[in-house]
């Protein structure tokens, strides 16, 4: 039996933590849970020597041939908000995934959606082609009231991005699966609702989850109802996005510009035909990053929780796929 | 004597406007003030038959001659809120000038200022530049608590500014010549103060009015205190800039990039080292535009009390330059 005395972290309880990712710093995230969490071990991926020890597995991408090696697995923290490189059959039965979703990420997304709407509403982009071309060309500016922006996706960080936009003074719309209400949004719901958007708006951005029910949802279908020289904001998942048909309506100058975080495949590879197009903007995967500082809080909680196997925070409800 | 039902529009004393600008529509203008003022009577220039006839002239740009020939004016509203493009000698003596400062006004600024900030702060001039040269290069972001921004010139425009971006959570300072206090905003004074605000920040926007004092501010001795890669915005007018320390600053790599709403010479011309420069974004002068819907109300009142001799809203003292 412990005696009264015996700090928290000398229990035989301390989880063993296996930590992958190619983005992150594994030292920034081993500080970063150190402050909130009691004794823990760290192994750090992409390998693991000893599977079967780990109880909590924190990572951004799994690796290839899954995570049922690790047997006695508690629970898995994914590194990112979206969690489509995860399926169920690469967990051991039962074992619960959450999403980190934390203030950083929602403003880091706020500030990107930022960028990307105010540089087509203030014709940045045309500037930045004009400043190439030695052209001064006068374009009366407009106000932001004069722009609409249609937001894909009304969950923690779709709703953070529209309600930001709104209150910068544009006019915000809404669209997600099952209706939702939002403040000062006019929010839309379904097929029907998602056309009915696209033809209202002057920029949309997705910010959806990437799950079967929205793949592709970035499709020619949805363009055709895009109004004439519309642009697209794509800040979700490059499965969303159907790319060839995204170079036809910039063909046909339906869309006009696009600005892209994410592709396909990662990293864009050379000579695809989006590098090349000057409507398109790439941007390398940097819209939103979960920040160790202000996740370790909500990822150290998961950590207890998995550890007295109960459900976790942001838990991945695999039906729903997010 | 009126009669007690004559309405207003019908005195003999309805003003002459005459309205001259290369950029406005003086159909839009004659509208707008047609619901904010009683009977007038309304001259297109940018020539004038009976200059002796006009009450109030409403220009962007004086002819080049000035408006000594309107000897019975009784005021001269500047359509822009700049106003360096006249001077006293140009006008018949004693006739107070004022500045268009309206809300609609405001908001531009404030929408040009985010644009031209959130591009540098989350690195949108960079993937620009790497999308054209199918270059995927992760660069982790920053929150806007990381980047600092200092704004010159705290006037009415300046501290709308500064408190918006400061909403947006970047840090921001403010310089103006006399001091002054802002809620949120760290501000400084003086020549001692400005060299202390441009050591402090990543990023510098320039909004002062163009005065004797404040010509040429921007130079390479202002430049040798900015941190080193930091950026500049210059919303202000050319007559802040000295051009060559611009670019030797970019050379030296003081500063990173430049966005140039304002230049010495308006279009910028052909063959200018500005236009070829990669740090470079000029935009046409479109930072902030009066409109005719929003600052009508405040011109009218103007016109009115020319008419009546009184005192302007926005009167410009020669003496402070603004």
């Amino acid at each position: 039996m412990d005696s009264p005395d015996a700090p928290y972290r000398m229990t035989a309880t301390a989880p063993h933590i296996f930590f992958s990712s190619n983005l992150d710093s594994p030292q920034a995230w081993r500080e970063a849970l150190a402050r909130h969490l009691g004794d823990f071990s760290f192994t750090v991926g992409p390998h693991c020597a000893d599977p079967a020890a780990i109880d909590v597995a924190l990572v951004y991408k799994p690796p290839k041939e899954g995570l049922l090696a690790f047997r006695n697995l508690r629970a898995v923290v994914s590194l990112s908000a979206g969690i489509n490189q995860f399926s169920p059959a690469m967990l051991p039965a039962g074992v619960p995934l959450s999403r980190s979703i934390d203030s950083t990420l929602t403003q880091h997304m706020i500030a990107y959606a930022k960028a990307a709407v105010y540089r087509y509403h203030r014709r940045f982009h045309v500037f930045e082609r004009n400043s190439r071309e030695s052209a001064w060309r006068f374009e009366l500016p407009k106000s932001n009231a004069e722009t609409t922006v249609g937001v894909l996706g009304l969950g923690e960080l779709g709703s953070a991005v529209a309600s930001a936009l709104a209150v910068d003074g544009f006019g915000v719309q809404g669209w997600s699966r099952r209706a939702r209400d939002l403040p000062g949004i006019r929010t839309h719901a379904g097929d029907a609702g998602l056309h009915a958007m696209a033809a209202g708006v002057d920029i949309v951005i997705n910010v959806l989850p990437l799950t079967d029910a929205t793949e592709g949802i970035l499709s020619g279908r949805l363009f055709a109802s895009f109004r004439q020289g519309a642009f697209l904001i794509n800040m979700g998942r490059g499965g969303h996005l159907v790319e060839q048909d995204l170079l036809s309506a910039l063909d046909e100058g339906r869309i006009a510009a696009a600005t892209l975080d994410v592709v396909q495949v990662e990293p864009l590879p050379e000579g695809h035909p989006f590098w090349a197009h000057p409507g398109i903007l790439i941007t390398p995967h940097i819209a939103g990053i979960t920040s160790p500082e202000s996740a370790a809080p909500q990822i150290a909680e998961n950590i207890r929780r998995a550890m007295r196997g109960q459900g976790l925070l942001n838990q991945v409800d695999w039906a729903r796929g997010y």
